[in-house]
């Protein structure tokens, strides 16, 4: 988990550069679309929350993720025409994604995979396949495949919304902002070891970023078998707040700047005043006063953030697993493609 | 909350019987439209996502659940003709959720509030207010207003599908439904008491009573304060299912059959192999042999189950909030109007 971490950087880049040329083929196939949907499950579908908020801010244009067992189980009947379906599995191989975009497709929908697996069965079932270039990935929590995801996303809402050259160059920065947090190490190591008696943990943000607040909860749950919960703020101040406590610490992720940044700042002190403590990644300097401790995030607009800003997350929560004893690449209970329900469910 | 969760059966019965005659100009506004978004937060989100999978399955129409951060913060424009805009909020206050109905009508969406509210901002923002009819809610979490969201959304989707003497005449029988779930409480009382040592609990389903799940996860954290994660039972196979341990049970909420109840049946299974125990509610016979302890469910179809299956698990809940010396009407850091964010976020 810890060499495939470290190598994001290249990960990402040759997905951008791989996908960069697609975007007229996007667009055709996009025309005259009104809606996105968005098919995934797992680490999957977290990208598939930030590819929601980028299409919808970036883009401007409505979407939506899908729930599987509509297609898989109910197989309800749906006009899908006007609908650009994108389906998401690192494998490409998970059974019910590669159904549910089978199942858009004979409903009307245009579809796109994006997947690491170029010759999988999702990217044969779609129209149209965003393959990214993250290599091989060995230990079974996703990570760079994760990154990978995302960088696929920035280029198929880049096709989707207007022209624009900032946002393009900097994408072009995202490689080595990625770099630049791997040195977030000894820091990481640091407070993976405040937090080893943790019992629970609660993860969250708002906005572009609640993707990663989401992530790093399913890291935590699968690589560290610790009960992690992963909430929007807004969610997480109104009641569950109160599941703070000594032994339930909150891990907020902010992005640098941007409008959901003073509410996130402002939550970071309400944790404290119940007497828990929020630790933070990312966030400007008033964020980083409001909490206990704060791994720095990326010099990336908002947008973008969530590329490099799950990278120092995956450093606490790989060192975590190795301090509870547990090995990173092979956690209990994780496999390495996602098969749920079954012919039988 | 106890007096209430025994209220709810005259509250369905009456927003039902309220809410009929209305019919005809749901039917009205929605003509053209091709997608429904629910808006909501808290307990109200819990039951859109109900909404959103009877809007799919029953009326065989795409739904998805808005982000209102795209809407309050970002300020995003988007083109939101043909689209259906349903709001939900038990006071009709909520601010955040007031701002993005109104945020989609100036986009161009029609417009629906679901509210008990009658005066409210959000019924006042709205081309059509669905009033829901349970009265003054008192204590803090919500229940009585919850389910009659569910019934609201019910009628809500028969007026969108196409007409079904039989969907209307099982919506008849669920009143009584819920009367006989009230008589779960001694059992109610017992499974709280096995819980009562728990440090944190997954509850879990799929489909129509995914929403249950994610509904008594919220009730667990607000009002027993205890780390409580709702999950799909399709994410909770693959890889959080390792959380599972002695002192953190699952409880899965079943439905009465229908397809995704084997693969639930077999997570029950799975749990038990892990060492952990799995409680459950509804289900079958066989539901009930893999679980160590069940609360009976009721006899509706899967689709209008959710509105009685969540009684067990609100006696549940409020059982346990009393064994852990807690006040279930007035829990610590819970406010009965949702407000998130505010002006400065």
């Amino acid at each position: 988990m810890a060499g495939e971490i470290a190598e994001q950087p290249g990960a990402v880049s040759r997905t951008l550069e791989g996908l960069r040329p697609l975007r007229a083929e996007v667009r055709r196939l996009a025309a005259g679309t009104r809606l996105v949907t968005f098919i995934a499950r797992g680490s999957s579908d977290n990208a598939a929350t930030y590819g929601r908020y980028l299409c919808e801010i970036h883009a401007g244009r409505p979407a939506s993720l899908a729930a599987p067992s509509v297609a898989t189980h109910y197989r309800a009947r749906m006009d899908l025409h006007g609908v650009l379906a994108v389906a998401l599995s690192q494998s490409g191989e998970t059974a019910e994604i590669v159904e549910t975009l089978r199942w858009a497709r004979e409903h009307g929908a245009r579809t796109i995979a994006v997947t690491n697996g170029a010759t999988s069965a999702l990217a044969q079932v779609a129209d149209l396949a965003l393959v990214t270039q993250a290599g091989p990935e060995v230990a079974v929590p996703a990570t760079k495949t994760y990154t990978a995801q995302l960088a696929a996303l920035t280029e198929l809402v880049a096709a989707l919304g207007p022209d624009d050259p900032a946002f393009d160059a900097a994408q072009d920065r995202v490689p080595a902002a990625i770099e630049s947090m791997l040195s977030s190490a000894p820091a990481a190591e640091a407070l993976a070891g405040e937090l080893a008696g943790i019992a629970s943990l609660v993860v969250s943000s708002r906005g572009f970023t609640y993707s990663t607040a989401q992530e790093l909860a399913l890291k935590v749950k699968e690589t560290c078998l610790l009960p992690a919960i992963g909430l929007s703020h807004a969610d997480l101040e109104h009641g569950p707040i109160a599941v703070l406590r000594g032994d339930t610490p909150a891990l907020l992720v902010a992005p640098p700047g941007g409008p959901v940044l003073p509410g996130i700042t402002a939550l970071a002190g309400l944790v404290a005043e119940r007497g828990s403590r929020a630790y933070g990644i990312g966030g400007d300097r008033a964020f980083a006063t409001a909490c206990a401790a704060v791994l720095p995030g990326p010099d990336l607009p908002e947008p973008l953030a969530p590329l490099a800003l799950v990278v120092p997350g995956q450093l606490v929560v790989e060192a975590l697993a190795r301090r509870l004893g547990l090995d990173p690449d092979r956690p209990r209970g994780l496999t390495k493609v996602t098969q749920t329900g079954g012919a039988s469910a």
